[in-house]
Parts: structure tokens; C-alpha cells; sequence
């Protein structure tokens, strides 16, 4: 393990034993970073969270003042069992027909992957369909859909452990072409009801504070979503702590445990991910519950309107960037966020120094 | 005047009589950009403010499905005389010199300036300095620095008049290079004690409320500052809503008039402006107060941390995008924020409808 970490671009220390090694952000690049913070032609701190995203970058790219690193988007698209009762505003058909969309470009992550000069690329986990993968996607299907949440297990252990391999295989893909800064994005009729769950699991809040109206269905619909959520937490006998994987297993989805493993790998190869929403924070928290310190390495890119959000992300402990209202998953809000990334790291980098200026600093006002 | 209006690219319609003719958003563009946005491959309002934005400047654009505009920055730099009470954390010299710092490109509005891809000029209306205005920057000096406000009318009615002349200049030579969306940025050492008083009168917010740490003040600093701000109200006998001019020339400044002057430019040209922070508050406040339908021009970016700003936005009316603890004014915010006007108007133009895409909508589910 110690040989194949060594041999990286980054260095990186292990701080945990054994062959689950969460690398560990470089404090003492941070610490510089902030020093040059503080001789940028401006009020110290007047850049905010800028400020901060800088440094936490600078800390995970093992640079004191870093480009912006190249960028992928994975979108992860898998159907739901659960989805047969009814608990979406839309078809289960709708996975498969947004996977052509996203092959042609015409979603919103495509949209946003241009804007950043991201790589994107989509990988069917599990699409419920008789017809192959469409072409311009990675077909690596673990089932036609996962089984009825609410009536048995979503998943077995078997099809985890291949979710988290097609996780881990993307972080090394986009590695070894360059990429420094991860999205993951999903789609998935269905996947908010497996989200609430595992946020519910992993937070112990209740499905009335966490069950939202995903892709926007109504009353009815709405209660009937709470009731499935709730039977499902009650039909699971694993307990959230001792047993993360089992719980991801009972109430996840092909996504969800594609795309944490994903921060997983990423974590343990020193990239930083960047979380989108609702299904993202479900994905870190299962993650988090796993491997603690792979939080190090989670950017939360903006607050959803959908309930539950602000719960997830505070257990996680991340205060989102941007509240834009945004509540389509996809990885939009990441991908969104990355411009904000690049701003950050343009300033850092490019903005003169009080000396460079010829500009006088506060200390010389006697203030 | 009307002739002058219909060579206009943009059909606008005059909403008030007389010289003063603020144009009007086109609400049936809006409309067609609204049902444009629900038949997009999202669920409906998904992508939440982006939505509301890219409506928001179709409308204000003349286009349903607008190119992200041609956009300028103008960064205009004045001395202030109440400076000399020590309000400030930094000397005053150092207006002239950042100003330097703008012209060759190591302000941190340059940095973003570039990354918008936006044109960036710099206005000096009246840095206090024997050196003339460096070259790269405009000279526009209507003095070397206000009068102290805490004493005396900052400016006279003819500096008044003049600053919004400037204004008016940018609007006008920006519109013929093609530009399509203005921010005005700001650099000027006591700046924020003229905002205050600015805010405090159109708002009727008291001092304590609004006037905040500017650059880094320490508490002594901010209690003098304070009663700086309370004494040159009580100074001043204008009423805020008969006189608003009267009240920028008692407790305005060079450069808050000129933005004044740029906003009002602006919403007569029907150009629409990115708001920026504190400073652009005041100047928006003063511009809504001489002509209330400017602010159906005028876009918030984003809610500084300086204390008053969000009094300031709250008595406009208008919700800020962005709350990244920002408070170094230039134009950051502002500039910062064209980069989610282009994502929001990419989504708008570029994303698939459901029947392009043959995706089912949330209707052919019945839910």
C-alpha cells in the first residue's frame, strides 16, 4: 500500500492502518495558502468563502497556489423496485429515455459539463430496460432495477461490492487521464425514496422531516412516500453504525453504492469530490458511516430545496456554497459549483500581492 | 425621445411621461421564456433561480432564448474627505494605488473581469492625488476627493450632476460596443461611511444597524464611524424622499454618484445591471429613490457580510443569488455572479425539450 501511494503525484500520508487508507489533506500547504491569502491585494478575509475554497483546494491538489485541476462527471443511472409503488411523479421509463438524453447532450449536466470543461460520462448501474446501453454510455448494469426497497432487500452484498469496484474504477480512470476534482451525479426514478432512507438510517431523523417531493409529486403521493420510507427503516433489522454496508444493501440503490464508492476510492486516492444534492449527500453520508475521514475530501456544492438536504448535510458537517434552489440532481450543483472553484483558484492564484502593487496594507494605516 | 427609443435594438416601451423615461421589461417575452423552461427535460422548476434568471434577462434582453450578453465592467474609484476622521482601516492613499493595481490587471475584479470574459474600465471621478489618473484608467476627476461629510455637503449639486453625466457616458459607449449587461464595481477609501449614510436615509434605518466594518475596523474605529454617520444625518436637513439628490450631494460620494448616474443610464437604455454589494446598494437605493422603475433593471448578486447590506436589499426588494461572506466590493460580487447568469441562460438555450429528447413528462405518469 505504502509503495502505490508513494508513487503518486500528490503526496499523501496514511492515517489509517490497514488496506483501507483514506489519504490526508496536506495541512501545511493549507497553512500557506492562507498565508497568501493574507498579502492579496485586499482586506484580509474579504474574499469569504473564496477564501476558504483556495485553501481547501490547495490542501487536496498538494500546491500552494494550484491551476484549476481537470474535472469528470460521472452520472450514475440505475432504476428503482420501489418505484412500482408509485412513489415518483414520473415513469420508471423516464431512466431510461434521460440516459439517451444525457448520451445526445441535451440534459442540464451536459449543459453545465460544456460551461466547466468537464468530462462527463454516463454509466448505467442497473436501468431497468430490455434494450442494451445506449451507445455513448457505460453499460455495467448490475440488475434490471434493484428489488422493492420497502418489501426486501434493494440489494445484495455481492451487487455493493460491485458498485463500489465501479466507483473506485472511475476514480482510477479519470486519475490516470489527469482528473483532480470529481462530480458524481445520478438519475433514477425512484432514488430519492432510497436516498430518505439512508439519510433516515444514517441520521436517525424521521422520514417527515427528511421524505421531500423529489421530482414533484403530490400530497397523496407524498404520504404514501413517507409511509414506504418508514416501513422500509422498520423491515431493516441492521443497525446504521456497526453495519453501514448492510444498511446501503437493504435500503441504497445501484447509483447510491456506485457513488460511494466513489468518494471512498476517491478518498483514499487524495481527489476531492465535489457533492451535488439530495442523492449525493445520502451516497457521502453512507461513505462517511464507512470511512470517517473520507469527509475530508467532500466539497458541499450547494443546498437543495429538497427536505431532508440541510438535514443530511449537517450531519456530515459541510455548509453547502451556493442556495440557487436547485433540486434536479444529475450532479447540476456540483458541476454549477465548479465555476465558483475556478474563480476561487483564479484569485488565489493570479490577484498581485500588496508588495507586487506598491499597495500600502492596514498595518500601515495604524488601524 | 421616442425616436431616439425605436433605433433601439431592444423594442422597450416608455412607462412614465416626460425626459426621464425608464424603459420597460418585456412581460410577454418573460411568459414565452417561462413556458420555454417547462418544457425543458427537468422536472418542473428544478433548477429553481437559474429558471427565474434566464426569464429574468429574456425579458430584459428582448429574446426568448437569450445568448449570454455582451457584459462591462466599470470600476470607478473617488476619495472621500470624511477619510481624514479616520474611518477607515487603511490610508487614503491607497485609493490611488489599487487604481494603479486595476490598470495592470492585479485587482481581484480583474481576475474575475477575465474569467467572465467581461470588458473592464476604470473611472477615476476623483482620487485625491497631485498625480494625474494613470494611463489604462479614465480620467473623470470632479475633485480631489468629497468635502467631509460629517462637516459639510460632500458635493455640490454640479458634482452630482456631473458624476451621473459619467454614468450616463458609460451606459451610452458600452451600448454601442454591444454590451448588454453593466456592472459598476467601486474602490475608495471611506466609501462605506458614505454608503451608510446613504442607506440610513432611504431606508430610516439607524446607524447601528447599517454601519459596519468596511475594510477590518476594530470596535473603536466602528463606534467613531458610527457617530460620524449619525452626526452628518442629523447634519443634514434633506428629506430622503422629496430630495434624493439633495441627499447623495450632503452624504454621497464621487464614485456613489456616478453608479447612481450608470443605474439611471441604464433603466432608461434598458440595459439590466448586476448589483454588487454594499456600495451598489447605497447607489441602487439612491437611483430607486430618484426613479422607483430602475429597479426592474437590477439584478442583486449577492448578500455581502458587511452590516446593512441586507437592510439594503431587503428596502430594494430584490433576493441575492449568492452568500459567500464577501465584502470587498470592485465588483466582485457582481462580476462573480455573470458567470451563473451564463450557465442559467446556457440551460435556458441549450437543454433538450421533452419532445426533442423523447422523454415522457410528469403527466403521461398521471401523478
Amino acid at each position: 500500500v505504502q509503495a502505490f501511494y508513494t508513487s503518486r503525484l500528490v503526496p499523501i500520508r496514511p492515517i489509517t492502518a490497514g488496506a483501507e487508507v483514506i489519504a490526508e489533506p496536506d495541512r501545511s500547504i493549507e497553512a500557506r495558502a492562507r498565508a497568501r491569502q493574507s498579502i492579496l491585494t485586499k482586506p484580509a478575509g474579504s474574499l469569504g468563502r473564496l477564501e476558504d475554497l483556495a485553501c481547501w483546494l490547495a490542501a487536496r491538489l498538494g500546491d500552494v497556489a494550484p491551476d484549476m485541476p481537470r474535472s469528470e462527471i460521472f452520472v450514475f443511472a440505475a432504476d428503482h423496485g420501489v418505484a412500482a409503488r408509485g412513489v415518483s411523479a414520473y415513469p420508471q421509463s423516464v431512466t431510461e429515455q434521460m440516459v439517451h438524453n444525457f448520451t445526445r447532450g441535451g440534459a442540464a449536466i451536459n449543459v453545465l459539463a460544456r460551461l466547466a470543461d468537464a468530462r462527463i460520462e454516463v454509466v448505467d448501474v442497473g436501468v431497468a430496460s430490455n434494450e442494451p446501453t445506449p451507445a455513448g454510455a457505460r453499460e455495467a448494469r448490475l440488475g434490471r432495477g434493484t428489488r422493492d426497497l420497502s418489501r426486501e432487500s434493494a440489494m445484495t452484498a455481492a451487487q455493493v461490492a460491485q458498485a463500489f469496484e465501479i466507483g473506485a474504477r472511475c476514480v482510477e480512470e479519470s486519475y490516470s487521464r489527469g482528473a483532480r476534482l470529481l462530480v458524481a451525479g445520478e438519475m433514477g426514478i425512484g432514488n430519492t425514496t432510497a436516498a430518505a432512507c439512508l439519510i433516515c438510517a444514517f441520521t436517525g431523523a424521521n422520514p417527515s422531516d427528511v421524505v421531500g417531493r423529489g421530482t414533484g409529486i403530490d400530497d397523496p403521493v407524498l404520504a404514501l412516500k413517507r409511509a414506504v420510507v418508514a416501513s422500509a427503516l422498520q423491515r431493516m433489522q441492521v443497525d446504521a453504525k456497526s453495519a453501514p454496508l448492510g444498511v446501503l444493501a437493504e435500503v441504497g440503490g445501484f447509483e447510491l453504492a456506485a457513488i460511494t464508492g466513489l468518494y471512498l476510492a476517491a478518498a483514499k486516492r487524495g481527489v476531492p469530490v465535489v457533492l451535488d444534492g439530495y442523492l449525493s449527500a445520502a451516497a457521502a453520508l453512507t461513505a462517511v458511516a464507512i470511512e470517517p475521514h473520507s469527509r475530508d475530501w467532500m466539497l458541499a456544492s450547494h443546498l437543495s430545496t429538497e427536505l431532508g438536504h440541510a438535514i443530511a448535510l449537517r450531519a456530515l458537517e459541510l455548509e453547502p456554497l451556493l442556495d440557487l434552489k436547485l433540486r434536479l440532481g444529475e450532479g447540476t450543483g456540483a458541476a454549477l459549483s465548479l465555476q465558483i472553484a475556478r474563480a476561487a483558484l483564479a484569485l488565489h492564484r493570479e490577484m498581485a500581492t500588496f508588495a507586487q502593487a506598491g499597495v500600502s496594507g492596514p498595518a500601515e494605516a495604524g488601524a
